[in-house]
């Protein structure tokens, strides 16, 4: 069952928001992957958002570069919280898209992650989900247990074999 | 019912981080609003980001400013979704505060809103707790209609008065 | 006869572009004033840029703040020149907005001038219309020479009676 | 017929400005392009401005880099409309130029692009003789809907091969 | 006899300005002040640095703000060393003015100061009229001695009285 | 007895220095405060820090804005722990100062704190003498406590009046 | 005898760190480096913070990339005095980590050394050491010698084959 | 005969500043190229500074990265000019130098070009040194026709074989 929409404004987009889809099939959250531009396909764009949550869309996740305005024009059509991923690639090294996207206006929020941060933008789609679905605050759990053990077990290894052969690999 | 936790790092961010607040009661979403650092009480933030999802929290908002690290810390502690609201007041004006909250590293994301943007903080949580709230949502969708009247109401007063009659009052 | 629209995203910003109006009535060149803003009624805004051709203008000037879409939206919507100005007032001093109307991604180009640029906005427009206009562009030259004259009479008073009695004016 | 004058401080931006010329070419304008640096040979550069009207020059486009100032001394000697693309490359990756063009001064605008958004500049131009000309303002209208079919194209492959496949080509 | 040109592009700049005034008849060298924009008077302005030479002249000054040109563009005019002082009072605090100055590009540069720095400005051009003019050398010895000589008179009192008192006054 | 040197390069900078000399006379540190600047006593400067050692000092604090250098000249002349704090004041807000300092080369670190934090750099100052000193590692502790305990009570004061009263103060 | 930790938030920031291990090694301080991230273990790494004094460590050096957080965390479990590396490597390369770190708020400082500066963080470690310990203080009066003696090797090399020979090695 | 002296702070610098030598070579101009670290040999870096004037050096070039105060130390000890090249190639990309050099305090000016600017370094130096030798100014105008002069060839050669051939060389 489709619960998240990942929109992105351009295929070349695509190589760094697999990330998010890699995130949401980890807690086994459907989703679907459109391209649709803000600027290239507007109508589109706003109909996707307007009837996403008719479709039983909980949350949608939009990343764009540049002056990207995506997550923003998304956010104007509906109530469902929007997760914003600033892209990379321009001269401006994404910082054009973190402040297109961070500095939303009163009144029309959109939740931001790190530039290029599409990994998490699909676990943070998880926790919203989360809230009122137990399976996926399950997961979640277990994930955060996971993130855990490999931090101890890399501070392990490195214990053991010190910096240098750590180094060597 | 409280479902939103609002903390802030220090009594002087109240002054900024009321708007969030007013934003939640406008929703009529139940809120607990807690001053605690992540510096100088770290274990009692811990705490209360540990507990919070037993406590029935959906939503935990952390505006902080400087090296803002709160609302990294809280989602360390939790997977329930955590919105960061950057504060400007010191030399950077929020730019340091906005990248220390935006830019987590993979696997612990927070919702980063605008600097400042406390209020829009209270809608985004609105929003999250919409995704399984009928009511909330509802709610939203009235907002969004009242946001859309007041800048139709501005329109046509302009167009009648003209500008310069607007600008005086 | 309407040339030009002025649209700004909220009736704040009217203080600012109002340069923009009197740089169009210098070059009595016929506007419509009117707030609309891309993330409260994104439909209204949409529909302006549509009808704009129809309507008879020739260019539209966007004024916003913030993540300000209000420029990209609208050259979505219509293959007019849309000249954007980003206005300062955020915590970011309009950067934010100057990024997010100057990186247009390719195919879809906005205008941008300086932050608060609003006088410029409608100079900029005028030399638009003043490609076909030959009394626009009449207007033009003139006010270069008065832009000339203005300096050199200043110039010329300073020379007269030095920097100290120029500065107690 | 010559529309457009294409003009770039150093051979070396042209491989970044050809973008520009092949935007043109589509639209089928009419542009002769040139080197000529403000500040190598400014005598030059000037008369190339000031005699661009005469010679039925409709618009004019500005690549530079670093210190750009090639577009704001061409738009000194002219009431044509001037279009500025700030080139990356220097070690301030193309925030010296776009600063260095967009922020004119009250009275002299320079329409400004993204950094290295050449090819949006060639629009830009079109867009503005488009005002005037039907023609154009047809081509431009035919690349609007071109540039939404290859989005929905694109689109639609994804839905078919699903992302996967899509990213293997 | 004069030695030094100070020009500035407007006289809202005079009130920085008059620092480097200061601190040339502090090194009792004869100056001109002129305004002169580059451009709103490009050909004036490129006249005044064509004949500084053949006038006389050592140094030309230039301060200026936001996209700020003039400093490069008196500097195409003549190989006489160039100062620039780029002015804050826009939106992006004279970071514009700082980057459109000292970016220049290859073969033609400017001798850039700190933002506002016109005093130094002052001395800087003191220091180059110095290479060969033992008279002004001397003064500017005796500046620094002078310099030297604050720093070690405050310190002396913050000794004897104490911070405290010191910052009563 | 006197352990800590703190060293501002004007009198303007005691403004905001002080809050340093409160924090280390709260650890009961021995300190004597000067005025020495790098750029206009240079040698007093390089004396005081070569001398240090050898005077008891432990640790040395330099507070300067924009091209902030005294750290770094005091800390090519010792090898005792120097503290930097960058100086807002400037146009760039204290940018310049921060990266002036923060930034140094391989081999001659200074301890950074943050833009016009003079208060941690005391705090840090006795954090460094506290390594081998029990009383000041104890004074440490309890201010933490302290720290701890202002967030409680204000939070305590918080929940009692609720955020209305509270912001009434 | 341990008297450093050196604690990275992933093993992927090792590679740039071994440069603080060298430098501790060169001044014979013993060290222990650990895997320890504030967002994946932030308990373990708290603890690591509360016990360290006890079991005799001196100084903690944290280095992190991003919303580095790992030395504020750590500086809010102890009094010891707690090095900062912001580490590049993300879009932002190393300003966000930057700010995250040296912007620390009000009571609770960290030394922050250059972005990527893990070599001074050693030194700097051995320079606090030193205030307590003659030997490592003589160690860095060596090698503050060595660094001159390599200098002025370097510059005789220079003086004697000239700089074209030099470039070719 | 030497006139100036060209001083970096380490020898990985000199395949930026070589390019300032050239320059200094095409305009028959005597230097000395010294390596001379103002935090590693901070002493020797005094004394030249102090011994240029006396003997007979007319103007000091200085290149640094990172927290860039070798030019300002030097304009400590002298008040021959100084002109400052800002290295990039730390993480900050040269920002950091360019603001600890130009950002000079008040009575110490340096003159700084462009970051990597060395070329543009030398002829700041032929144009100060021309200001009294008119045998460097002749030279300077020499060059000031070679620039032109290229340019207008490049721009013959575009107009002959057109922009496809000519980017195929």
């Amino acid at each position: 069952m489709t619960k998240v929409y990942v929109i992105m404004g351009s295929d070349s987009d695509l190589k760094v928001m697999q990330d998010c889809l890699a995130a949401l099939e980890k807690f086994d959250i459907g989703y679907e992957v459109l391209i649709s531009s803000a600027h290239r396909v507007p109508d589109e764009t706003a109909q996707i958002a307007r009837d996403a949550a008719a479709r039983g869309i909980n949350v949608i996740i939009a990343g764009a570069g540049m002056a990207a305005h995506l997550a923003g024009v998304i956010a104007a059509h509906t109530v469902l919280p929007v997760i914003a991923v600033p892209l990379s690639g321009s001269a401006l090294s994404g910082i054009d898209a973190l402040y297109a996207m961070v500095q939303m206006p009163r009144g029309v929020p959109v939740a931001t992650v790190a530039v290029d941060g599409a990994f998490n933008a699909g676990v943070l789609a998880a926790q919203i989900i989360g809230v009122s679905d137990s399976a996926v605050r399950e997961k979640l759990l277990g994930y955060k247990e996971e993130l855990a053990a490999q931090v101890k077990l890399k501070n392990k290894k490195l214990q053991e074999v010190g910096y240098r052969r750590y180094l060597e690999g």
